[in-house]
């Protein structure tokens, strides 16, 4: 067993691994063509390459890597993902929405760009997402890129990330009790951290009833990250974050922090991280980045 | 072999009960859901239901229809791309894009809702898109579902409407010239009129290598059709539109008509339906319906 300043080495190297993986993949699908669509792939460049923690591709890397899969891919899974998440904080941060300028340390993409081409880069990037998955150069098999598109489209539309992102906006108008928090957030970011684990073991050829203990992590490193998240946003440093922080208290909205406190906030991540660990009990050393992203979620200071 | 009057008639029928069909499966799709994303869903039901020319769905029952498929499986993947013009609708006509009030005769979505809602129903129903054609319901056998996926997602992203609706953008600062502005067209409205008969044709199991004809009928209706708004921009009735009309010339954007003037315009309009119907040689009867479609796009008046 790796000690814990071991495994937070392994991890940051997974990290820098993925990292530079997931900018490869985005260089190569983003080139830039000789026309009028210029702006448009400059702006998602922008907004995909060199920045974010890349979590969700850490976690398909992370549950594919527990069933031998190939690597390249894992790599073309986790930049659809990828492609989803990113196109989600471009219509997130627009005027309309949040109205954020900073994102990641630099100018959001309707701040760089306007807001046209910020509306266009997103709506690329999510149909780039399931091209990149219906593409045979992902995996051999129809069956599993169909259920990888089938997964992704089902986290990410009304039942999962952009319905969870309505509710976030209705938030600031109603006063959502602790239960209606958990969905939303379940939703809003918990659907698409579930959705990367389910895709490593869709490509893992793990079926429906051998993913119970992977579901529970996905579940709980879920809430974890969000509950950090909501404790970030209250006392974490602009800079380091490289976005506006306290907007949740200034829009009003209940939050976990705002409706457990500090305290119970803290404890509640603390038991999540440790209760998705337990999830992870039937694998050995092989889980050990998984693990290793679970603790992560409460570490983190972006 | 029907008279044009009879043809006519045939269409009629066949486009009433196409949208009858298309609004059944969004009524079926869109339940409004008892919790705070009620707005979301009204929103989709708004710009899905009861409004539109339904060509792109009748593109895929007319092309399905030729190879004896299953009416529920065109139903669902006609839907899923109807989907996909409704959110590109949607996004649009927000005040970033095209500022457009009015869309079939309602109020646009950010109108009658706010725009918040409007971004958020377009990537709702841009990801349902992909979840109906995922399911199983659709299609047993995961290749057609897959391709399905894949022809869609990219007559939709970077490379089709996506792509086209860029350059559109850019064509209010640019002065586009004839090829540039067919090359815009064929993106931005022909992508998804020839993925209307390419999804039929996948649904037909027709191999790639034997859907020359069909590509070459779509390409031509993709065309003619758009020569035909830009004639209906100019020259039509705003409230048989149910739109906003003369929109490009007070942008200062080339479009076939600027470029061409209205005689030639009409002239190569009408030459593509016919050639659009040449393409159609091998098919007798049974392809019908696709020529009376061809004709439409010229008869048209919204």
């Amino acid at each position: 067993m790796a000690s814990v300043a071991d495994a937070s080495l392994a991890l940051q190297a997974a990290l820098r691994q993925v990292s530079t993986e997931i900018d490869r993949q985005f260089d190569l699908l983003l080139a830039i063509p000789d026309d009028p669509r210029q702006g448009l792939y400059r702006a998602m460049r922008h907004a995909a390459i060199g920045g974010g923690k890349r979590l969700r591709p850490l976690l398909v890397f992370g549950t594919a890597g527990l069933f031998g899969v190939n690597r390249n891919a894992i790599a073309r899974v986790a930049t659809a993902l990828e492609c989803i998440h990113v196109y989600s904080l471009i219509h997130d941060d627009l005027p309309a929405m949040d109205d954020d300028d900073m994102r990641r340390g630099k100018p959001t993409v309707h701040k760089a760009f306007d807001e046209a081409t910020a509306i266009l880069a997103g709506d690329c990037l999510h149909a780039l997402a399931f091209e990149i998955l219906a593409d045979d150069a992902t995996h051999p098999d129809p069956f599993v890129r169909v259920e990888l598109v089938g997964a992704l489209a089902h986290a990410s539309g009304p039942s999962g990330m952009a319905g969870g992102q309505m509710m976030d906006l209705e938030a600031e108008k109603a006063s959502f009790d602790l239960p209606t928090v958990t969905r939303l957030q379940a939703m809003k970011t918990g659907a698409l951290i579930s959705c990367a684990v389910e895709s490593g073991a869709i490509l893992g050829r793990v079926p429906p009833e051998g993913r119970t203990g992977l579901r529970g992590y996905a579940r709980d490193v879920g809430l974890a990250f969000q509950i950090a998240d909501d404790i970030l946003d209250a006392e974490g440093d602009e800079a380091l974050a490289g976005k506006k922080l306290r907007k949740d208290e200034a829009a009003g909205k209940e939050t976990f922090l705002s409706l457990l406190g500090l305290d119970r906030a803290r404890e509640q991540a603390r038991l999540l991280v440790d209760q998705a660990i337990t999830h992870l009990k039937p694998y050995g050393a092989e889980a050990d980045l998984l693990r290793d992203i679970a603790r992560y979620t409460l570490e983190r200071d972006r």
